[in-house]
């Protein structure tokens, strides 16, 4: 079995040590223009004369959970895509979520701006009952999150493309509920798969559905969300405030209005690193389960997106 | 029945209020120096002149968990003590401490300032396992807490005076293993009560004993914790940050050191506050109970001293 390497955003050596110690009955190597036909690949986003050249390839592993690089190629339509399940990125959202939740509901922001300028002034605690957060994409990370969110009591919604039922978590599903999911929650936060269908969800006409003074957490893709109407819901009041951690443009231009917002968190798409050794076990397990010819997770519908 | 009021740090009438509508055959008020004799008060912080008056009281309930300003009174041997078990603080307390671990561990305290200098930088992932948090204090907070980080997959270890079991949590009991709880620590969060045997206990031998680059949450008492070792110990690069919601002097005075120090966060005592409506209706339960010569939780062992 030929395994070829091609991912544009890390180094390979760390990756082939790895793989080819997970999998020794394999043989491993980086790709490059005119490398030998492989059996698999384990990728990030790869050029489209990678798939051009490899045309015999059975499947392709996706080191992130997020396919929407992958699926921007012209893609023969035979192969099969898999995407990471989790390999420890669903604890790192949850972190990134709840700490931002936290950060908003408890004001620690605010805190932090009175202690610079030297002062000691007790606010009066907001009510956990009038903060829902409403978790759009339920898929493992949408899960995860929202199952920590409830661990502090927060009352939770979730929405997603097709029914879910999730314990203690008010579960919407399809357009026809959107509005209504939107509507009643104080706080977004957006682990939608970019798709068609989700590219620029999150516009004027959608977040100004979202309750007064509410705050929007990005931490899927930046084409998700329209810049300017973000920044235009802020400037009116109708938002307090947006963490976002994925942007259309990455790294974010230096003169993106972004940066300086004072409502406006950002970090360097940072909320859910893929975890090298956890991956690695992953797509092994994953390769040898599809040689098997059993099951494998995360196969990815490519007409639905993901 | 006869109840009496008197909390020095908060406003009287809505809790008056409150308590009459939860306890419709009691006689509420507010105390004043002179009043009559109460059967039950609700305090924080009350006069000496209080408890010198108020000798017929069958039970004294604390609207707060920790009791050490009500033992630092002179207090007639046979009365009871009853403090708030949890209330909604537990919660709370779980969300300051989680938010505060979380920053530390992600980093986003550096991701923030690089961002504040338009620098886009990813930094090296942590390694969870390489990041212990201990517990000092396994009593509802404790237990709250330690559960909460465990959801974050951090390894978690729990110091109290008496043997704990909780699942999940590596509990160490008494004075004999506090070296080698503090020793595995790389997050130090300190939940315990303010007793003889526990005040200056955060000191510059047990921090010392922390592992090199640890952190300290102090959300207990400021007497808890020697101002000066803890600033030594950042100095010296031993420590990298301490989150502080509790001080020796609070207000914190403007001249502290702990205002300005860039490797200190203070918040002004709000990791955990006293919720009206969820702690009346708590002590109005523990009245209820105690009258009924039912088991009350909470009740406080003067001697032990929580």
């Amino acid at each position: 079995m030929n395994i070829t390497f091609c991912c544009t955003d890390m180094k390979a050596e760390p990756w082939l040590v790895g793989l080819r110690a997970a999998l020794p009955q394999a043989k491993v190597s980086e790709w490059h223009p005119g490398a030998p036909q492989a059996d698999h690949a384990v990728v990030w986003a790869p050029p489209q004369r990678f798939v051009d050249e490899q045309r015999g390839l059975k499947a392709m592993f996706n080191t992130g959970a997020g396919v929407d690089a992958l699926l921007k190629l012209r893609l023969p339509p035979s192969i099969q895509i898999v995407r990471l399940d989790d390999a420890g990125m669903a604890v790192q959202m949850a972190e990134y979520v709840c700490h931002a939740v936290i950060r908003y509901f408890r004001e620690f922001d605010v805190y932090d701006a009175d202690v610079a300028q030297g002062q000691w002034a007790l606010r009066k605690p907001r009510v956990r009952k009038e903060f829902p957060v409403g978790v759009m994409g339920l898929g493992v990370l949408g899960e995860r999150v929202s199952r920590a969110l409830r661990q502090f009591e927060f009352p939770v919604r979730g929405w997603s493309r097709s029914p879910r039922s999730l314990e203690g978590v008010a579960c919407y599903a399809g357009p026809s509920a959107f509005r209504t999911f939107l509507s009643s929650s104080r706080v977004l936060v957006n682990l939608l798969p970019l798709t068609l269908d989700t590219s620029n969800i999150l516009n004027h006409d959608t977040l100004s559905l979202l309750r007064p003074g509410a705050y929007v957490i990005n931490v899927a893709r930046g084409a998700h969300l329209v810049d300017d109407d973000l920044l235009a819901l802020l400037d009116s009041g109708h938002l307090a405030g947006a963490t976002l951690d994925v942007f259309r443009t990455e790294p974010l231009p230096a003169a993106h209005p972004f940066w300086a917002h004072p409502k406006i968190t950002i970090t360097p798409h940072t909320s859910a690193r893929t975890l090298r050794e956890e991956s690695i076990a992953q797509i092994a397990g994953k390769i040898l389960a599809f040689e098997r010819g059993e099951p494998v997770g995360g196969l990815v519908d490519v007409a639905r997106g993901y």
